[in-house]
């Protein structure tokens, strides 16, 4: 049933209230209605309400200092125990979980290696069970409610139906996994590509406050893109959007993991400078088809410190790339082009030969004014993205889970 | 000033009425209610007023079929006078200028052969406002007002700005042309690009109603394209974004009219099919490098006829296409590819290696769902949709302006 539009507009004013809390930190109830355009009553109102459902707390004031004049400032922030969200990282031969608070912090972190490729559909989900719930008995002493989870995923997905399309991750294909954890802890549940965690993470940085239309790259084993058209990801019709690290810079090139040929990845991903390297270079030994961070590291060294051979491979990576890049700016024309991820390691040995094709291949009018950077990896962002749109999407619940509790 | 809110839904419903007569027709007040989910009290009371302004008129009920039971409905319609629009297109070497009534009918309509590309930005303006002036002197004594103008451009254009940034009909850039006709004409102007103006005419058509993520690709002397995202087009952060022509099939490939190498265009448009035809083939002579129709139709004929030599060229043409055409689906995954223009004359020639081409480089899953199909041209299309354009971007000063003259 919908809600009358004044119970629409109190709903969305209380959810503003704790975004506001939770991107903010502590905030006094005058500045909360003077960034949220809510009158000071409305505020009182929310905020008391907030306090008896246990979601936010107030901070006592400090004492003043002997300059201040007035009296200070009763703070209100949220309260971290309210609720905890849960976010997976499914990417190759790892599964990293990560339980955050109601504030939006990590409270916990695990790391798991796992053969993911020889995993069935059942598998996977015995797994996850396992993991979160593991983690659940381990904190939930500590929090009122899980309130979700945010399964992100390398590779296809289809958000809306929850269903794994196609990971790289994965030997199986078109498998529906968030039914079965909803059903399972009674919460709801987020399937998101991964690199639609990381760009809401980079959107959010005051650096690209003035690009709602922004274009995430990721490199590593694959390469992933997010598309942000006004701010909000781009999934296409059937989720399998931004498939960057498919589009073509050779008709007819390289092998790609995806089985076809000429595919941007199959110039530019770890596996595939590994592979080109591996004939040529004394490399690390190992899974050369999955290369470490360690071989990863080893080759990008080599590149570094002026081995021909090494730096020719990171040069043709960085000239697809720039192909790719290129049909970016002539179909999306974004305001950013990003490029992040664990790959980002090598992009000093390839970026020359990147900005070289993309001018190359653009007229001026075509190559616009689109800022093209990259931005330092960190393993820890798609998790802080995944737990960010978790609570996002729950806050509307916990809020009814909350009313509802209290009722009782 | 903002409306307060009341006055901005009775505002809104009266752009809907307005609307839905010009797409429905004439249609009956409690008909008009029911397809907009407004009272029948709101509904008599807006075209009370709409008929004071002389936007409407009533058309008497027909007389009653012998088993009609009840008292025949009067209908209310667009009073086809209130208002003209000017849609002018404006490609290689030629001008098309339409006068489109307020119901969307086109009421007039020229062309013009004109050298486009030795215009200067000031000519170019002259030009237009000498076209405009005439079809208004002959035109206005049955309109009340010229509403608006649209001009549909091949290129790249900012319709934010009014500025022509590039256009392959044009040999000066970056022409602030849309401040120079609202002076001159005093009614608000459109500046779009060509592709979306037809985008919008198809977008309406009945066939693709379950297709908001839609893609419309012109072939002709340049390679087009229009994104649709969610029925909008997508514009991106300067306006150049769906430059589909100049993205890549071959790196350092084929010489492009932009000047890069490589681009889809310079292997499937009219000047690089006639181009390549022009070595091997005896072909009506005239300016190679601005093939006219006939020319076109001639080469057409000879691949549709078996000449070996005419079918390689469609045949590789298609295969650029097709490769341009897996970018857009790994990157966009729209509902449907829609392939118009001039050039679709040489379609059947291209298809078999584009859907060959496509279906090479992408995994099923990548592949999708999408629809790709081809559409009859009518080059009457662009001005059709800029004709609703314009009329859609006028209804609420229409409105206001008659408001005025019929309070002063």
């Amino acid at each position: 049933m919908a809600l009358p539009s004044t119970e629409t507009s109190r709903h969305d004013n209380t959810l503003a209230v704790i975004r506001t809390l939770r991107d903010q930190g502590p905030v006094a109830r005058v500045d909360l209605g003077a960034l949220n355009g809510i009158s000071s009553a409305t505020v009182t109102s929310i905020s008391t309400e907030l306090l008896q459902q246990g979601l936010i707390s107030e901070r006592p004031p400090e004492t003043p200092r002997p300059t201040g004049r007035g009296r200070p400032k009763t703070l209100i922030e949220l309260n971290a125990q309210a609720a905890c969200v849960v976010c997976i990282k499914l990417s190759i031969n790892e599964i990293q979980l990560v339980v955050g608070d109601f504030t939006g912090q990590v409270r916990h972190s695990e790391h798991h290696t796992v053969s993911t490729l020889t995993l069935s559909a059942d598998d996977l989900a015995v797994l996850l069970e396992e993991k979160i719930d593991a983690a659940c008995d381990q904190l939930l002493g500590g929090f009122q409610r899980l309130a979700g989870i945010c399964l992100a995923v390398q590779g296809v997905v289809s958000s809306q139906n929850g269903t794994i399309i196609w990971s790289p991750a994965l030997s199986f294909r078109n498998a529906r996994i968030s039914a079965r954890l909803t059903e399972r802890f009674h919460c709801s549940v987020l399937l998101e590509n991964d690199a639609n965690c990381i760009a809401s993470v980079l959107a959010a940085k005051p650096d690209y406050a003035d690009c709602p239309n922004m274009v995430v790259i990721m490199l590593g084993y694959g390469i992933g893109m997010s598309v942000l058209i006004n701010g909000v990801p781009y999934l296409g019709a059937n989720g399998s959007a931004a498939e960057f690290g498919h589009s073509k810079y050779q008709p007819d090139g390289a092998l790609c993991a995806c089985g076809r040929r000429g595919c941007i990845e199959a110039y530019a991903s770890d596996y595939a400078l590994y592979r080109a390297a591996a004939e040529h270079l004394n490399l690390p030994a190992g899974d050369s088809a999955h290369p470490s961070e360690q071989q990863m590291q080893a080759l990008t060294q080599l590149a570094m410190n002026g081995d021909p051979a090494a730096q020719r491979i990171y040069a043709e990576a960085g000239r697809a790339l720039g192909i790719g890049i290129a049909n970016i700016l002539a179909l999306f024309n974004p305001d950013l082009v990003l490029i992040t991820g664990s790959g980002v390691r090598g992009f000093d040995a390839m970026q020359a030969t990147m900005h070289h094709a993309i001018d190359e291949a653009l007229v001026a009018e075509l190559r616009g004014t689109t800022r093209i950077e990259s931005c330092a990896w960190d393993r820890d962002m798609t998790c802080m993205g995944g737990i960010a749109m978790a609570l996002n999407a729950t806050d509307g619940e916990t809020l009814l889970e909350s009313q509802t509790a209290r009722e009782a």
